[in-house]
């Protein structure tokens, strides 16, 4: 299931990861996280958990504040 | 189970709630949530869910950034 929230973070994740250069296994990995379940969140396909999204934005090096911007 | 971004995640929406003088029963109303949800929420119980995030934010009138800040 996509929403337009879904779909922002996703986006937010993507952008960040590409300005990294990193790829999707190497931000998996980082995340403790599977690829494929990384590669369903930039989709906007997952209803990600609070745990998971500080995670994430550890292993991108931002704050979740920044990671959230812009997402209703 | 407990960890300091729940704890830290609660606070925020704990301190925004009070701010606005509204009950935790009136918020979980707001957010389409059951108030003993939203009081383990605030008490830094719940693995929140992205979704869930972002209803408590618009029903907080607040981002999801920013009720995200601080929380790592």
């Amino acid at each position: 299931m996509q929403n337009d929230g879904r779909t922002a973070f996703g986006k937010n994740i993507r952008n960040r990861r590409q300005e990294l250069e990193i790829s999707q296994e190497r931000l998996a990995e980082q995340a403790g996280l599977h690829r494929t379940y990384v590669g369903g969140i930039e989709r906007g396909e997952r209803n990600v958990s609070l745990d998971n999204i500080l995670c994430i934005a550890k292993a991108l090096n931002i704050t979740a504040s920044d990671l959230m911007r812009g997402v209703v």
